[in-house]
This record gives C-alpha cells, sequence and structure tokens, in this order.
C-alpha cells in the first residue's frame, strides 16, 4: 500500500479535517460540571457519527458518569497487528472566562510568530490530538479502502474529572479491549519540531502525617521553653529528609530499584533541543535544584523525589495567636523511577519519620493513601523503534524517547488491567496553555500529527 | 492602727463578702460579645455603687468600648503612700456551655476535694480576685474609718478582649491614675498555698514571614526534581533557628541581654513547691524540652524563645494535589527576658533567615506587628520585700518572687504610659479553670485573699 498517496490525500484534505475539528471544538464539553453533562454526551455522538462516517463501527457506552465511545475496524481473524488507540473528548473548565482573548467555544485560526494556531479550549488537550490520530485513519480508509491493521478506538470523557468510570469499563469490558498495543496521543513534544515518544514515566506515593506534641493546644506563654512544639518538630523532621549537599534524599534505602539512565538515551536527551534555561527561567529558577550531578531533564524524569504538597499546623488567620499547637500536619508525594516498590518506600519514610521523632512527640499516618510503580514502556519492542522511524521520517529530525516527570494514569492501567503495553506519543507543545485560558493547538501539530499516525500505522504494521 | 481587728472583721464579715461577689458573678459581663455590652455596664454600675457604699468616691468613665470605673480614696495632700489597684470586671465567653456542671452565671459554693470553692465564670479571673481587695478596704475601713494609705481604684472591662481602650484612656487621665505603686490582683499562686509576687515576666516579639520559591504553584511531576519547593525551605530555615543537642536558639546574639538568675531567686523557685512533673504530665509531656541544665521554671519564667506559632502552605484539604506551591509562610512569637531588645532581636531574626534562605528562594516580612522588652518588676524597692512579709505572715509559708512565662500587658503599660512600678500579687490556683467551663475560686484564696490584702495595705504604709 502507498504511504504517498495517503500523505497526499491528508495535504490535501487539511481544510476539512480542520473544519472537523472546529466542529468538535464547539462542543462544550467540560466534563467536572454537571451543567454540562448534554454536551458530553453530544461530544461522545459526534465521534460516534465521523467514526461511522469513515466506515468504523463505532457506539456510545453508557457509563455511572459520561459515555464511552468504543468503535472497532479490521477483521479479528486476521494476523496483522491489533491496536488500540486512546484519547479523551472532554475538556477542562474555561475560568476565568475573563483571562480568554476570545470566547474558548467559539474556536478560530489564528497567526501567531510560530505559525497558524487553532486556538479554542480543548484545541490541544485532547480533541486536536484525538483528531490526528482520527483523520489518519480517514485518509488511509479514502485511499485504500481500509486501514493496515486491526484497530480498536476507545475514548473516553471523564478524563478531566479523575476517570471514575474508567477502570471499572475496562474490567468490564476487558475482551473487547484488549490489543497487542495501545497508542495515547495526550502528551507533548520535549522542544518545538521534536517529535518524541514518552516512554518514561514516574510513578506516584502518596502519604500523609500528622505529628502530635501536647495533649492540647498551648499558651506559648506558660509552656514556651519546656514544651515541645510539633511545628518545630514537624520542620526538623522534613528538613532530615534531605542532604543539602548532595540534594539526595536521605530516607534509608530511598534509591533502591532506581537505576541509571542509559548512555543511549541520555545522549538523545542532550539533544532534543530542551531548553533548560528557559525552563526554569519561565518559573522563575536561575538552576536546577536536585540531585547534584544530574541535568534538569534527568532530575525531572530519571530521578525519584519525596515532595512536600502541604504542611500546616497552629494558627494561620491573621494577625498573631500565642499558641503551641497540639499538632501539625504535612502531605508528601513521591515520584518513582524505575523498579522502586511504592510499598516498601512508603514503609521506609514512615520508619524514617519514626526514628527521627522526639521524645513526647508521636505520628499518626493518613490510611489508604496509593502508590503506583512508575509504568514501564517496554521499548525493547520492535513497535517503538518503528514508530521513532517513521516519526523521524515526518519531521525530518530523530525523534526521541524523552521522559515525562508526571504520571499519566491510563497507561498504567492498560498494563494492570489489561495486561496491554503502551506507546505514548503525542504533537502538543509546551506552550499550548492546555489548562489555561486560550489554549492551543499548533496547525503545523495537527497537520504532521495526522501525517505522523498515518507513517506510524504502516511501520507498525511492518513491525508487527 | 490595729491590723488584727481588721482581719477579725475580716474573718465576720466571710458570708456576707461571699454573698456580694456571688451578686457581682451573677452579672454576664462577658466583653468580647457586644449582646452582653448592657450586662458589662451593669458591672461597672455595681462596682461604681459598692465603692460608694464604703465611702469611696468612685464613677463610671465611658469609652468607645466598655466603661472605666474610677475611684480614689485619702487625702491628696498627706505625704501617706499613694497606691493604684486594677482589676477587671469582664470575663470571658462560657462556650461550650455543655460542658458545665451548673450555669455559668449562677454561682454558687462547692465542696472539692481541696476545700469548698466559689464556682461560677469570672469567679477567679477576675471578679474574685478584683473583690479580694475591695472586701480588704471595706474592712479596714469599718474598723477604723479610713485607710492606712491613699487609693486610686481603676477596673476595666476590655482585658477579656484586648483592651483597646485601656492605652488612650490611661493617656487622657494620666495625672489622675498616676501613683506610687500599682497593685494587680490578677494572677496565680505559684502552686497551692504558697504566696506569690510575680516578680519577673516574659516581654514579646512577634514576627510572620513568606518564603517565595516559584513565581506561580507547580505541578510537582513537571518540576518535581529541578524545583525549588519553599515549604521544604521553610522546614530548613525553621529547623536551622535551634540547636538540637542543647535546646538553644542559633540565631547570633539571640541571648544578649539575657541574665542568669540570681541565687537567691533560684533558690526561691526550688522551694516553691512548684510539681514539675506535674505540670508536664498535664500536657503530655514526660520532660522538659527546652534548654539543656535549665529548670523547668528557669525554661518558662528566666529564659528567651523563639516559638513557631503556624505555619502553613500548599494544599491542607482533603485527599492529595501534586504540587510544589509557590510559597510557604510562618508566623513566630519569642519570649523576651531581661534586657533583650525586641528591635534589635528581630533584625537579628530576620538576618538569619535571610543568611539561610537558598539560591532562587525570596522572604518578606509581614510589617508592624509589635515587640515589648520584658517589663522590669522593680523589687529593689522596698514595697516589695514589706509585701513579701506580709503574705508570709497571712500564709505561714515564705512567699516567693516568682516568674511568669507569659506577658502581663497592664504592667508594662503602667510603665511605659504613667511611669509606675507594677507588683503582681495574685491568690488563683492553676486547677481554677480560668477562661474554661467550671471556673471556680478556692474560697480559701477569698477569704486569705482579702486578709493578705490588709496585711499588704498595712506593709506598704509602713515601707512607703
Amino acid at each position: 500500500m502507498s504511504l504517498d498517496a495517503v500523505l497526499a490525500r491528508i495535504d490535501a484534505d487539511l481544510p476539512a479535517a480542520t473544519d472537523r475539528l472546529m466542529t468538535l471544538l464547539r462542543i462544550q464539553s467540560i466534563s467536572t460540571d454537571p451543567a454540562f453533562k448534554s454536551e458530553c454526551d453530544k461530544a461522545a455522538d459526534w465521534l460516534v457519527a465521523d467514526l461511522n462516517s469513515i466506515g468504523i463501527q463505532a457506539e456510545k457506552r453508557a457509563t455511572p458518569g459520561h459515555p464511552m465511545v468504543v468503535g472497532h475496524v479490521g477483521d479479528p481473524d486476521s494476523d496483522v497487528p491489533h491496536l488500540l488507540f486512546y484519547g479523551h473528548y472532554d475538556v477542562q473548565p474555561v475560568d476565568p472566562l475573563n483571562l480568554w482573548t476570545a470566547p474558548p467555544f467559539e474556536p478560530k485560526i489564528e497567526d501567531t510568530d510560530n505559525g497558524p494556531v487553532i486556538r479554542g479550549r480543548g484545541a490541544s488537550d485532547d480533541k486536536g490530538q484525538l483528531m490526528t490520530f482520527v483523520e489518519a485513519c480517514r485518509a488511509w480508509k479514502e485511499i485504500h479502502g481500509n486501514l493496515p491493521c486491526r484497530i480498536t478506538f476507545f475514548f473516553e470523557g471523564e478524563e478531566e474529572s479523575g476517570s471514575p468510570s474508567l477502570v471499572p469499563f475496562m474490567e468490564a469490558n476487558a475482551k473487547e479491549l484488549k490489543a497487542d498495543l495501545a497508542l495515547i496521543c495526550d502528551t507533548s513534544m520535549v522542544s518545538r519540531g521534536v517529535p518524541s515518544i514518552a516512554s518514561q514515566l514516574r510513578g506516584m506515593l502518596k502519604d500523609e502525617f500528622t505529628i502530635t506534641g501536647p495533649r492540647i493546644d498551648l499558651h506559648s506563654g506558660h509552656y514556651g521553653g519546656p514544651g515541645l512544639n510539633p511545628l518545630r518538630e514537624m520542620a526538623r523532621i522534613i528538613a532530615s529528609f534531605y542532604d543539602d549537599e548532595t540534594g539526595k534524599v536521605t530516607v534509608e534505602g530511598f534509591y533502591e530499584g532506581v537505576h541509571e539512565v542509559p548512555a543511549e538515551q541520555l545522549r538523545q536527551w542532550q539533544s532534543c533541543g530542551f531548553d533548560e534555561a528557559d525552563y526554569l527561567h519561565s518559573v522563575g529558577y536561575s538552576m536546577p535544584h536536585g540531585e547534584t550531578g544530574y541535568s534538569t531533564l534527568e532530575q525531572q524524569w530519571a530521578r525519584p523525589t519525596l515532595e512536600v504538597n502541604g504542611m500546616w499546623g497552629g494558627y494561620t488567620g491573621a494577625g498573631s495567636k500565642t499558641v503551641i499547637p497540639s499538632q501539625a500536619h504535612c502531605k508528601i508525594t513521591c515520584r518513582l523511577v524505575g523498579d522502586m516498590d511504592p510499598d516498601a518506600l512508603r514503609g521506609r519514610i514512615r520508619k524514617h519519620v519514626e526514628d527521627h521523632l522526639s521524645t513526647d512527640a508521636k505520628v499518626s499516618w493518613d490510611q489508604d493513601l496509593e502508590g503506583s510503580p512508575a509504568p514501564v514502556m517496554n521499548i525493547e519492542r520492535p513497535e517503538f523503534e518503528a514508530a521513532r522511524g517513521a516519526l523521524s521520517d515526518e519531521w525530518e529530525r530523530e525523534a526521541v524517547f524523552t521522559g515525562m516527570g508526571g504520571s499519566i494514569p491510563i497507561a498504567g492501567f492498560f498494563k494492570s488491567v489489561l495486561d496491554m503495553d503502551a506507546m505514548l506519543i503525542g504533537f502538543a507543545n509546551d506552550d499550548d496553555a492546555i489548562h489555561s485560558p486560550n489554549e492551543k493547538y499548533d496547525v503545523k501539530s495537527f497537520h504532521k500529527g495526522i501525517r505522523s499516525w498515518a507513517r506510524v500505522l504502516e511501520a507498525l504494521t511492518k513491525a508487527g
């Protein structure tokens, strides 16, 4: 089958593809606000109809929340690869509305210094990204009458509101959804024009603890001096988590399961065009503050963290109160990499705190906060190198296996619920303002994104 | 003049004196709640009438808040000592009402293991204490027709709500209020049956600061690692305030102006019957946590502190949020002793924080939080030793010059506004539950308190 004809079709159809995206962007599918429930439903209906128009069997499936869209194309009995494509049709709320330069659900093309962009809520996250794949399939079908592989489409409408229905739906429909590999288009390129496959994500451990000193709040005049203050105790214990010289976490065994980044991967990262200074300066940093001896990208993608996300205790209102409070509180999260075991780590952190407590101080732990290991992207599979080649061809620049500092739960769910590897390819840029006013998607991301998927589909078919 | 006759009169009049106190206790003079404004007024009226009934010129004086009561007795042109007596007629709110075993404004005598008590809001703080002095004056007048010295009575009705009118009123009536020495009856005995003159109070310095890391709140996935976290920074800086081995504050120059307690004073403290174990155990401590090498009483009365009263930043709601916040906040107070200079100390603390900040962290300071040096009780004045002798006689036990961990602003105001020394003598016990449900005053405190003042008045007249 000829790829060139498909790419030519994509180029010719770009105005119509853009119009279709605009139609989808006009639907106000804000999932977190019940007032927009019917709009979420409408977006699901629109996607079903659009898939049907290409000749793909698709339907809306009810959940306790917003509906899923599931579609299938290709012969289950053939031996071509079976891919699942995941995206989400719901969008973030638009507040603060007054910071938008145009109504968020009246999308338009705008010229910018970096070329034309599609401006509107969901243009990048995730309607625009989702449609890059749909449009690639459309072009392929129009040129060749069918797709080079078997594909299951799986769109959810609750990604921006915690995906409460996702795992139950996957469990209830595991047989139908299981494929050889999942493709996810919900990530960014590491820098403008550098095609990226996110191959290294971090896991997560959450915990929360309370340090109790005196039985009751005390008057700092009466007990100031002999009285143990849990705020001071909390500060001392948090400070004890870190070696300020090296930036390392001092919790015993913290780095067990952490692996150094392979040289080849480091080479890709070093040449991926990531602008460290800009990344740091944009938020007010002059330097990276993590472990010494590691670059910003390594600190963020390949090294674990123990982060304090919240800390509170005592009097926090206006003015002053002369209190030695009974309790101090702290919320922490760890980002995990490699083979770090969240359960073992939770025990180590708790032991560290208990070992460092003063006489008369007590600690209690919040229960049932979840942990998940770092998702493993199985980049040894030939599809990963095949996709990298396809992306490199399209963008005329070596594609990069990047890391991601955050966690993408869906990738972990595909593995844990369906035992299916996932590959994350996305064309967003860091300046897309997702979750913020004036969200946009570069027309170049949309156009070359569609072309990228056309190439990737062919490459995966050959590799599979 | 015969003291014995006065003491006998006090003994005989105790039932009537108790009835008078009960009447005053039935007035619901809660100063902080506007709903009780007329009750505060009523308490002031009652006191004016009661003073008048003894033959003391007294009147209610309006303020922007609750009224003052000012009374005078004695000849301005005589050369007997002129004393000012201060007390307050307002009381704390009574919440939580359900914890009271009887209505708070229906006082009654109850028998307890430590003897009979007068139970009711204000019984100890400060109506009972205030009336010990008034009743001593009444007995003296009844026996001798006049008092041994000239006295100005000064009662306020806003002590439990921050005394907003106090200093302006003192300034506006300085000439009228100025006396040789102020007597204040609003403190406790160091332990049951041990008469106490609070001669060592601590001063106060308040400050508040904010540490800013990134310009905005960051996602802990994206920036966790390279991102400086102001909560960690705050913890490190608070921890750096202290030497955990010695319990000392590490701020350079912090102890400038701190003096060791004279041996004679230490001896009094050591033999004052203070039950250290009980004091600590009652709030959950097994040991004192202040500077090593100092007793609990020294840590609390004679050593300065740097206390964290509030600390907060990041996400503090239910569950978890993966945020590196932009800011962390902290409220501190210092208790000052000796000649510590609050302004110099503020500068030292601010310098310590600034010197310990990491690159990219910034600190800002709340302005206009007040500081006041430790009030100096001029115990070299002969009146102090005279009063101590009088109290020792009454309680048949050596009276003690004690310290107080807290600050009594009125003592400082008498000095700063009227250039008048103050002497703090009180008969409350630590178990009086002031500010709490079921407040009480031992009948013994009331009875021997009245007798104590009769003796003190005579002793001060001789000493003055």
